[in-house]
Protein backbone atom coordinates (compact mmCIF):
# COMPACT_ATOMS: atom_id res chain seq x y z
CA UNK A 1 0.00 0.00 0.00
CA UNK A 2 1.23 3.60 -0.43
CA UNK A 3 0.53 6.93 1.67
CA UNK A 4 -0.41 9.52 -0.46
CA UNK A 5 -0.63 13.13 0.71
CA UNK A 6 -1.72 16.76 -1.52
CA UNK A 7 -1.62 19.83 -0.54
CA UNK A 8 -3.75 23.13 -1.95
CA UNK A 9 -2.87 26.56 -0.97
CA UNK A 10 -3.73 30.27 -2.07
CA UNK A 11 -3.50 33.62 -0.70
CA UNK A 12 -6.39 35.83 0.35
CA UNK A 13 -7.31 38.09 -2.34
CA UNK A 14 -4.33 40.60 -2.98
CA UNK A 15 -1.63 40.13 -0.39
CA UNK A 16 1.18 38.40 -1.58
CA UNK A 17 1.67 36.72 1.43
CA UNK A 18 -0.44 33.72 3.23
CA UNK A 19 -0.76 33.69 6.99
CA UNK A 20 -0.47 29.74 6.36
CA UNK A 21 2.68 27.99 6.51
CA UNK A 22 2.99 23.80 5.59
CA UNK A 23 5.99 21.63 5.74
CA UNK A 24 6.30 18.22 5.10
CA UNK A 25 9.14 16.50 7.24
CA UNK A 26 10.12 12.76 7.23
CA UNK A 27 9.70 11.39 10.50
CA UNK A 28 13.23 9.96 11.62
CA UNK A 29 11.86 6.34 12.88
CA UNK A 30 9.76 5.95 9.73
CA UNK A 31 6.66 7.91 8.20
CA UNK A 32 5.67 11.49 7.26
CA UNK A 33 4.36 14.43 8.96
CA UNK A 34 3.02 17.50 7.73
CA UNK A 35 2.34 20.41 9.71
CA UNK A 36 -0.51 23.19 8.96
CA UNK A 37 -0.08 26.42 11.18
CA UNK A 38 -2.50 29.51 10.29
CA UNK A 39 -1.00 32.56 12.60
CA UNK A 40 -3.86 35.02 13.73
CA UNK A 41 -4.48 37.85 10.95
CA UNK A 42 -2.81 37.32 7.49
CA UNK A 43 0.24 39.04 5.88
CA UNK A 44 3.59 39.68 6.70
CA UNK A 45 2.91 39.26 10.69
CA UNK A 46 0.65 36.24 10.01
CA UNK A 47 3.61 34.77 8.17
CA UNK A 48 6.32 35.13 10.59
CA UNK A 49 4.22 33.86 13.45
CA UNK A 50 2.99 30.41 11.64
CA UNK A 51 6.90 30.40 10.26
CA UNK A 52 8.08 30.21 13.53
CA UNK A 53 5.97 27.45 14.68
CA UNK A 54 6.00 25.32 12.12
CA UNK A 55 9.80 25.62 11.80
CA UNK A 56 9.88 24.57 15.70
CA UNK A 57 7.39 21.70 15.17
CA UNK A 58 9.44 20.18 12.27
CA UNK A 59 12.80 20.52 14.01
CA UNK A 60 11.55 18.57 17.24
CA UNK A 61 9.34 16.07 14.81
CA UNK A 62 12.63 14.97 12.55
CA UNK A 63 14.43 14.66 16.20
CA UNK A 64 12.23 11.91 17.03
CA UNK A 65 10.03 14.37 19.87
CA UNK A 66 6.72 12.58 19.77
CA UNK A 67 3.99 15.20 18.08
CA UNK A 68 1.86 15.90 20.99
CA UNK A 69 4.94 17.19 22.68
CA UNK A 70 6.38 19.25 19.75
CA UNK A 71 2.95 21.18 19.67
CA UNK A 72 2.98 21.81 23.32
CA UNK A 73 6.57 22.95 23.03
CA UNK A 74 5.51 25.41 19.86
CA UNK A 75 2.35 26.46 22.19
CA UNK A 76 5.03 27.76 25.38
CA UNK A 77 7.31 28.72 22.87
CA UNK A 78 5.06 31.28 21.00
CA UNK A 79 3.30 32.11 24.83
CA UNK A 80 6.92 32.91 26.00
CA UNK A 81 7.63 35.05 22.82
CA UNK A 82 4.92 37.22 22.52
CA UNK A 83 3.14 37.15 25.82
CA UNK A 84 0.10 35.44 24.76
CA UNK A 85 -0.97 38.25 22.59
CA UNK A 86 -1.10 35.83 19.43
CA UNK A 87 -2.24 32.88 19.12
CA UNK A 88 -2.00 30.23 16.11
CA UNK A 89 -3.78 27.23 15.06
CA UNK A 90 -1.73 24.43 14.66
CA UNK A 91 -2.28 20.90 12.81
CA UNK A 92 0.15 18.02 12.65
CA UNK A 93 -0.74 15.03 10.38
CA UNK A 94 1.54 11.68 10.85
CA UNK A 95 1.64 8.57 8.89
CA UNK A 96 3.52 6.67 11.73
CA UNK A 97 4.74 3.80 10.11
CA UNK A 98 6.83 2.39 13.27
CA UNK A 99 3.23 2.33 14.93
CA UNK A 100 1.39 1.58 12.01
CA UNK A 101 -1.16 4.42 12.77
CA UNK A 102 -1.91 7.96 11.50
CA UNK A 103 -2.00 10.28 14.51
CA UNK A 104 -3.67 14.05 14.26
CA UNK A 105 -2.64 16.47 16.65
CA UNK A 106 -4.97 19.58 16.45
CA UNK A 107 -5.00 22.60 18.24
CA UNK A 108 -7.30 24.17 15.86
CA UNK A 109 -11.46 24.14 16.64
CA UNK A 110 -11.62 23.90 12.60
CA UNK A 111 -13.35 20.41 11.84
CA UNK A 112 -10.95 17.18 10.30
CA UNK A 113 -12.49 14.68 8.04
CA UNK A 114 -12.39 11.11 8.62
CA UNK A 115 -13.24 8.79 5.69
CA UNK A 116 -13.03 5.45 5.93
CA UNK A 117 -15.19 2.58 3.47
CA UNK A 118 -18.13 3.82 3.50
CA UNK A 119 -18.25 6.27 6.27
CA UNK A 120 -17.29 9.81 6.88
CA UNK A 121 -16.53 11.18 10.69
CA UNK A 122 -15.74 14.52 11.50
CA UNK A 123 -13.76 15.39 14.27
CA UNK A 124 -15.00 18.81 15.94
CA UNK A 125 -14.48 18.12 19.65
CA UNK A 126 -13.44 21.31 21.34
CA UNK A 127 -9.67 22.59 20.43
CA UNK A 128 -7.75 25.78 21.38
CA UNK A 129 -5.12 27.24 19.44
CA UNK A 130 -1.54 27.55 20.75
CA UNK A 131 0.45 30.66 22.29
CA UNK A 132 -2.73 31.90 24.68
CA UNK A 133 -1.86 30.72 27.81
CA UNK A 134 0.42 27.95 29.95
CA UNK A 135 -0.90 24.26 29.93
CA UNK A 136 -2.34 24.37 26.27
CA UNK A 137 -2.63 20.89 25.36
CA UNK A 138 -3.49 19.38 21.72
CA UNK A 139 -6.78 16.97 20.90
CA UNK A 140 -4.89 13.76 19.46
CA UNK A 141 -6.39 11.41 17.43
CA UNK A 142 -4.67 8.02 16.69
CA UNK A 143 -5.94 5.75 14.00
CA UNK A 144 -4.43 2.70 11.91
CA UNK A 145 -3.37 3.01 8.94
CA UNK A 146 -5.36 1.12 6.59
CA UNK A 147 -6.61 0.61 3.03
CA UNK A 148 -9.25 3.36 1.74
CA UNK A 149 -8.60 5.76 4.36
CA UNK A 150 -8.77 9.82 3.75
CA UNK A 151 -8.60 12.65 5.87
CA UNK A 152 -9.42 16.21 4.98
CA UNK A 153 -8.04 19.08 6.82
CA UNK A 154 -7.71 22.73 6.50
CA UNK A 155 -7.46 25.66 7.39
CA UNK A 156 -10.35 28.48 8.60
CA UNK A 157 -10.09 30.43 5.26
CA UNK A 158 -11.60 27.30 4.07
CA UNK A 159 -13.83 26.41 6.50
CA UNK A 160 -15.62 30.46 6.16
CA UNK A 161 -15.58 30.40 2.54
CA UNK A 162 -18.43 31.60 1.11
CA UNK A 163 -19.30 33.16 4.48
CA UNK A 164 -20.13 36.93 3.55
CA UNK A 165 -22.17 35.65 1.04
CA UNK A 166 -24.53 33.40 2.99
CA UNK A 167 -23.11 30.39 1.53
CA UNK A 168 -21.10 27.74 3.10
CA UNK A 169 -18.81 24.80 1.80
CA UNK A 170 -20.11 21.48 2.47
CA UNK A 171 -17.48 18.95 2.94
CA UNK A 172 -19.11 15.88 3.56
CA UNK A 173 -21.11 15.79 0.89
CA UNK A 174 -18.21 16.95 -1.92
CA UNK A 175 -16.00 14.42 -0.13
CA UNK A 176 -18.30 11.71 -0.62
CA UNK A 177 -19.45 12.63 -4.16
CA UNK A 178 -15.12 12.98 -5.16
CA UNK A 179 -14.73 9.45 -3.07
CA UNK A 180 -17.38 7.66 -5.20
CA UNK A 181 -15.08 7.80 -8.06
CA UNK A 182 -12.80 4.70 -8.61
CA UNK A 183 -9.58 5.77 -6.08
CA UNK A 184 -9.17 10.01 -7.06
CA UNK A 185 -5.76 10.99 -6.51
CA UNK A 186 -5.12 13.19 -3.39
CA UNK A 187 -4.00 15.45 -5.30
CA UNK A 188 -7.60 16.17 -6.89
CA UNK A 189 -9.53 15.90 -3.69
CA UNK A 190 -7.78 18.56 -2.52
CA UNK A 191 -8.03 20.98 -5.87
CA UNK A 192 -11.55 20.35 -5.67
CA UNK A 193 -12.31 21.59 -2.05
CA UNK A 194 -9.76 24.72 -2.68
CA UNK A 195 -11.02 25.42 -6.02
CA UNK A 196 -14.71 25.01 -4.51
CA UNK A 197 -14.21 27.06 -1.62
CA UNK A 198 -12.03 29.95 -3.94
CA UNK A 199 -15.61 29.54 -5.86
CA UNK A 200 -17.84 30.47 -3.16
CA UNK A 201 -15.75 33.27 -1.85
CA UNK A 202 -16.72 34.55 -5.71
CA UNK A 203 -13.23 34.16 -6.85
CA UNK A 204 -11.59 36.54 -4.42
CA UNK A 205 -10.78 34.66 -1.28
CA UNK A 206 -11.51 36.31 1.88
CA UNK A 207 -8.46 34.66 3.77
CA UNK A 208 -5.10 32.07 3.11
CA UNK A 209 -6.54 28.89 2.19
CA UNK A 210 -5.07 25.75 2.63
CA UNK A 211 -6.39 22.02 2.16
CA UNK A 212 -4.30 18.51 3.01
CA UNK A 213 -5.53 15.47 1.89
CA UNK A 214 -4.10 11.75 3.18
CA UNK A 215 -5.22 8.69 1.40
CA UNK A 216 -4.03 5.42 1.90
CA UNK A 217 -4.56 3.33 -1.13
CA UNK A 218 -3.31 0.19 -3.05
CA UNK A 219 -0.19 -0.23 -4.79
CA UNK A 220 1.96 -2.80 -6.20
CA UNK A 221 5.09 -0.67 -7.27
CA UNK A 222 7.40 -1.00 -4.75
CA UNK A 223 9.93 1.19 -2.71
CA UNK A 224 10.12 4.36 -4.45
CA UNK A 225 9.15 7.52 -2.93
CA UNK A 226 7.89 10.12 -4.75
CA UNK A 227 7.65 14.41 -3.84
CA UNK A 228 6.44 17.10 -5.84
CA UNK A 229 6.02 20.61 -5.79
CA UNK A 230 4.56 23.29 -8.12
CA UNK A 231 4.81 26.75 -7.16
CA UNK A 232 3.13 29.54 -9.02
CA UNK A 233 5.64 32.98 -9.76
CA UNK A 234 3.28 35.36 -9.11
CA UNK A 235 2.25 37.55 -12.21
CA UNK A 236 3.27 40.63 -10.40
CA UNK A 237 7.04 39.32 -9.71
CA UNK A 238 9.64 41.35 -12.42
CA UNK A 239 10.56 37.56 -13.49
CA UNK A 240 7.98 36.22 -14.56
CA UNK A 241 7.78 36.83 -18.52
CA UNK B 1 5.20 30.52 -15.09
CA UNK B 2 5.40 28.01 -12.57
CA UNK B 3 8.21 26.01 -10.37
CA UNK B 4 7.86 22.55 -10.76
CA UNK B 5 10.08 20.23 -8.74
CA UNK B 6 9.69 16.41 -8.40
CA UNK B 7 11.75 13.81 -6.60
CA UNK B 8 11.92 10.18 -7.21
CA UNK B 9 13.93 7.92 -4.55
CA UNK B 10 14.42 4.35 -3.44
CA UNK B 11 16.68 2.22 -1.30
CA UNK B 12 19.92 0.26 -1.94
CA UNK B 13 18.27 -3.16 -2.57
CA UNK B 14 17.29 -5.11 0.76
CA UNK B 15 18.39 -2.39 2.72
CA UNK B 16 15.20 -1.00 5.22
CA UNK B 17 16.79 2.45 5.07
CA UNK B 18 18.10 4.88 2.56
CA UNK B 19 21.31 6.79 3.36
CA UNK B 20 20.00 9.66 1.22
CA UNK B 21 17.91 12.64 2.93
CA UNK B 22 15.88 14.86 1.35
CA UNK B 23 13.47 17.42 2.05
CA UNK B 24 11.76 21.03 0.94
CA UNK B 25 11.80 23.75 2.28
CA UNK B 26 9.91 27.43 2.35
CA UNK B 27 12.49 30.12 1.39
CA UNK B 28 10.81 32.52 3.99
CA UNK B 29 11.57 35.77 1.48
CA UNK B 30 9.95 33.84 -1.66
CA UNK B 31 10.77 30.52 -3.23
CA UNK B 32 11.79 26.77 -2.37
CA UNK B 33 14.78 24.79 -1.50
CA UNK B 34 15.42 21.10 -1.95
CA UNK B 35 18.07 19.81 0.22
CA UNK B 36 19.77 16.64 -0.49
CA UNK B 37 22.58 14.66 1.82
CA UNK B 38 23.79 11.38 1.36
CA UNK B 39 25.71 10.00 4.11
CA UNK B 40 28.62 8.01 3.90
CA UNK B 41 28.35 4.19 3.43
CA UNK B 42 24.35 3.18 3.28
CA UNK B 43 21.73 1.88 5.84
CA UNK B 44 21.04 3.64 9.58
CA UNK B 45 24.30 4.88 10.20
CA UNK B 46 24.39 7.02 6.71
CA UNK B 47 21.50 8.03 7.20
CA UNK B 48 21.63 9.45 10.23
CA UNK B 49 24.42 11.66 9.25
CA UNK B 50 22.37 12.58 5.95
CA UNK B 51 19.44 13.71 8.25
CA UNK B 52 21.75 16.24 10.89
CA UNK B 53 22.71 17.77 7.62
CA UNK B 54 19.51 18.12 6.17
CA UNK B 55 17.96 19.56 9.36
CA UNK B 56 20.61 22.07 10.05
CA UNK B 57 20.72 23.19 6.21
CA UNK B 58 16.56 23.93 6.38
CA UNK B 59 16.57 25.50 9.95
CA UNK B 60 18.99 27.61 8.45
CA UNK B 61 17.55 28.70 5.10
CA UNK B 62 14.30 28.70 7.06
CA UNK B 63 15.72 31.83 8.87
CA UNK B 64 16.94 33.50 6.29
CA UNK B 65 20.61 32.76 5.86
CA UNK B 66 21.92 32.35 2.74
CA UNK B 67 22.78 28.74 0.76
CA UNK B 68 26.65 28.97 0.70
CA UNK B 69 26.45 30.00 4.54
CA UNK B 70 24.34 27.54 5.37
CA UNK B 71 26.12 24.85 3.62
CA UNK B 72 29.82 25.86 4.98
CA UNK B 73 27.67 26.11 8.53
CA UNK B 74 26.81 21.98 7.83
CA UNK B 75 30.11 21.03 7.16
CA UNK B 76 32.15 22.86 9.98
CA UNK B 77 29.31 21.38 12.33
CA UNK B 78 29.71 17.61 10.78
CA UNK B 79 33.49 18.01 11.06
CA UNK B 80 33.33 19.16 14.57
CA UNK B 81 30.88 15.99 15.88
CA UNK B 82 32.88 13.42 13.78
CA UNK B 83 36.14 15.26 14.08
CA UNK B 84 36.54 14.93 10.12
CA UNK B 85 35.98 11.04 10.13
CA UNK B 86 32.60 11.58 8.13
CA UNK B 87 31.86 12.85 5.10
CA UNK B 88 28.62 13.74 3.12
CA UNK B 89 27.55 15.33 -0.27
CA UNK B 90 25.27 17.99 -0.12
CA UNK B 91 23.28 19.44 -2.91
CA UNK B 92 20.75 22.84 -2.18
CA UNK B 93 18.64 23.84 -5.26
CA UNK B 94 16.48 26.86 -4.49
CA UNK B 95 13.99 28.73 -6.65
CA UNK B 96 14.46 32.36 -5.24
CA UNK B 97 11.67 34.45 -6.09
CA UNK B 98 13.08 37.26 -4.26
CA UNK B 99 16.46 37.90 -6.78
CA UNK B 100 14.18 35.32 -9.66
CA UNK B 101 17.21 33.03 -9.97
CA UNK B 102 18.08 29.59 -9.22
CA UNK B 103 21.09 29.17 -7.21
CA UNK B 104 22.75 25.89 -6.80
CA UNK B 105 25.00 25.21 -4.33
CA UNK B 106 27.26 22.04 -4.56
CA UNK B 107 29.39 20.04 -2.17
CA UNK B 108 29.15 16.90 -4.42
CA UNK B 109 31.11 16.29 -6.94
CA UNK B 110 28.08 14.24 -9.04
CA UNK B 111 27.77 16.37 -12.12
CA UNK B 112 24.49 19.01 -12.72
CA UNK B 113 22.90 19.27 -15.37
CA UNK B 114 20.95 22.37 -16.61
CA UNK B 115 18.81 22.19 -19.77
CA UNK B 116 18.13 25.87 -21.10
CA UNK B 117 16.21 25.75 -25.03
CA UNK B 118 18.15 23.49 -27.39
CA UNK B 119 20.85 22.67 -24.99
CA UNK B 120 22.00 20.86 -21.86
CA UNK B 121 25.17 21.91 -20.03
CA UNK B 122 26.63 19.67 -17.10
CA UNK B 123 28.25 21.09 -14.08
CA UNK B 124 30.95 19.11 -13.38
CA UNK B 125 33.80 21.33 -12.14
CA UNK B 126 35.54 20.29 -8.79
CA UNK B 127 33.38 19.86 -5.66
CA UNK B 128 34.04 18.24 -2.15
CA UNK B 129 32.10 17.05 0.05
CA UNK B 130 31.66 18.48 3.43
CA UNK B 131 32.83 17.41 7.29
CA UNK B 132 36.35 16.24 6.11
CA UNK B 133 38.34 19.31 6.91
CA UNK B 134 37.80 23.39 8.11
CA UNK B 135 36.95 25.75 5.45
CA UNK B 136 35.04 23.51 2.88
CA UNK B 137 33.42 25.85 0.51
CA UNK B 138 30.24 25.08 -1.56
CA UNK B 139 30.61 25.21 -5.70
CA UNK B 140 28.02 27.88 -6.00
CA UNK B 141 26.23 28.33 -9.67
CA UNK B 142 23.39 30.97 -10.15
CA UNK B 143 21.30 31.21 -13.04
CA UNK B 144 18.18 33.11 -13.65
CA UNK B 145 14.42 31.50 -13.54
CA UNK B 146 13.35 31.48 -17.25
CA UNK B 147 10.75 29.66 -19.36
CA UNK B 148 11.87 26.01 -20.25
CA UNK B 149 14.62 25.65 -17.62
CA UNK B 150 15.52 22.21 -16.66
CA UNK B 151 17.73 21.26 -13.84
CA UNK B 152 18.61 17.66 -13.15
CA UNK B 153 20.56 16.30 -10.15
CA UNK B 154 20.87 12.65 -8.20
CA UNK B 155 23.23 11.21 -5.60
CA UNK B 156 25.68 8.60 -6.89
CA UNK B 157 23.40 5.84 -6.81
CA UNK B 158 22.19 7.11 -9.86
CA UNK B 159 25.44 8.26 -11.31
CA UNK B 160 27.15 5.01 -11.00
CA UNK B 161 24.01 2.66 -11.43
CA UNK B 162 24.92 0.07 -13.69
CA UNK B 163 29.05 -0.05 -12.81
CA UNK B 164 29.14 -3.66 -11.86
CA UNK B 165 27.86 -3.88 -14.82
CA UNK B 166 29.80 -2.52 -17.40
CA UNK B 167 26.68 -0.14 -18.35
CA UNK B 168 26.50 3.42 -17.31
CA UNK B 169 23.60 6.18 -17.61
CA UNK B 170 23.61 8.46 -20.18
CA UNK B 171 22.06 11.22 -18.56
CA UNK B 172 22.44 14.11 -20.91
CA UNK B 173 20.80 11.43 -23.98
CA UNK B 174 18.07 10.80 -21.74
CA UNK B 175 17.35 14.03 -20.61
CA UNK B 176 17.32 15.02 -24.46
CA UNK B 177 14.70 12.29 -25.54
CA UNK B 178 12.43 13.14 -22.41
CA UNK B 179 12.30 16.90 -23.17
CA UNK B 180 11.45 16.36 -26.73
CA UNK B 181 8.23 15.50 -26.20
CA UNK B 182 5.82 18.26 -25.36
CA UNK B 183 6.34 19.86 -21.96
CA UNK B 184 6.79 16.49 -19.86
CA UNK B 185 6.00 16.92 -16.24
CA UNK B 186 9.16 17.10 -14.11
CA UNK B 187 7.72 14.11 -12.38
CA UNK B 188 7.56 12.16 -15.47
CA UNK B 189 11.65 13.02 -15.88
CA UNK B 190 12.65 11.66 -12.00
CA UNK B 191 10.28 8.51 -12.88
CA UNK B 192 12.11 7.84 -16.12
CA UNK B 193 15.54 8.63 -15.08
CA UNK B 194 15.29 6.41 -11.60
CA UNK B 195 13.70 3.57 -13.56
CA UNK B 196 16.53 3.45 -16.09
CA UNK B 197 18.98 3.48 -13.41
CA UNK B 198 17.44 0.82 -11.38
CA UNK B 199 17.41 -1.21 -14.54
CA UNK B 200 21.04 -0.57 -14.95
CA UNK B 201 21.31 -2.59 -11.52
CA UNK B 202 19.43 -5.12 -12.99
CA UNK B 203 16.72 -3.86 -10.67
CA UNK B 204 18.68 -4.53 -7.42
CA UNK B 205 19.99 -0.82 -6.48
CA UNK B 206 23.31 -1.06 -5.67
CA UNK B 207 23.68 2.01 -3.65
CA UNK B 208 20.53 4.71 -2.23
CA UNK B 209 19.48 6.55 -5.48
CA UNK B 210 17.22 10.01 -5.19
CA UNK B 211 16.64 11.78 -8.98
CA UNK B 212 15.52 15.83 -8.11
CA UNK B 213 14.17 17.52 -10.96
CA UNK B 214 13.18 21.51 -11.69
CA UNK B 215 11.65 23.00 -14.08
CA UNK B 216 10.12 26.41 -15.16
CA UNK B 217 7.35 25.92 -17.27
CA UNK B 218 4.37 28.36 -18.54
CA UNK B 219 0.83 28.19 -16.44
CA UNK B 220 -2.28 30.29 -16.82
CA UNK B 221 -3.79 29.55 -13.63
CA UNK B 222 -2.92 31.80 -10.93
CA UNK B 223 -1.85 31.74 -7.18
CA UNK B 224 -2.24 27.98 -5.90
CA UNK B 225 0.60 26.28 -4.82
CA UNK B 226 0.62 22.12 -4.37
CA UNK B 227 2.63 19.83 -3.20
CA UNK B 228 2.51 15.64 -3.26
CA UNK B 229 4.08 13.47 -1.86
CA UNK B 230 4.03 9.40 -2.55
CA UNK B 231 5.20 7.00 0.69
CA UNK B 232 5.27 3.16 -0.57
CA UNK B 233 4.75 1.30 3.06
CA UNK B 234 7.02 -1.47 2.93
CA UNK B 235 5.93 -5.22 2.60
CA UNK B 236 7.68 -6.12 5.33
CA UNK B 237 5.86 -3.50 7.53
CA UNK B 238 3.01 -5.50 9.67
CA UNK B 239 0.40 -2.97 8.84
CA UNK B 240 0.96 -3.46 5.27
CA UNK B 241 -2.08 -5.87 4.09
Amino acid sequence: MEIQIAVAKTNRYATAESGDTLEVVERPNGGVSVVLADGQTSGRAAKIISSIVVRQVIGLLAEGVRDGAAARAASDHLFTERSGRISATLNILSADLQTGTLVITRNNPTPIFIARVEKIECLTGESTPIGTSRNIRPAITEIPLELGLTVVLYTDGVWNAGDQYGSHLDVCTLLEATLEEQEPPAQEIADTLLAQAIRLDHGRPNDDMSVVVLRVIPNEEEGIRRMGVRLPVPVTSPFNQ
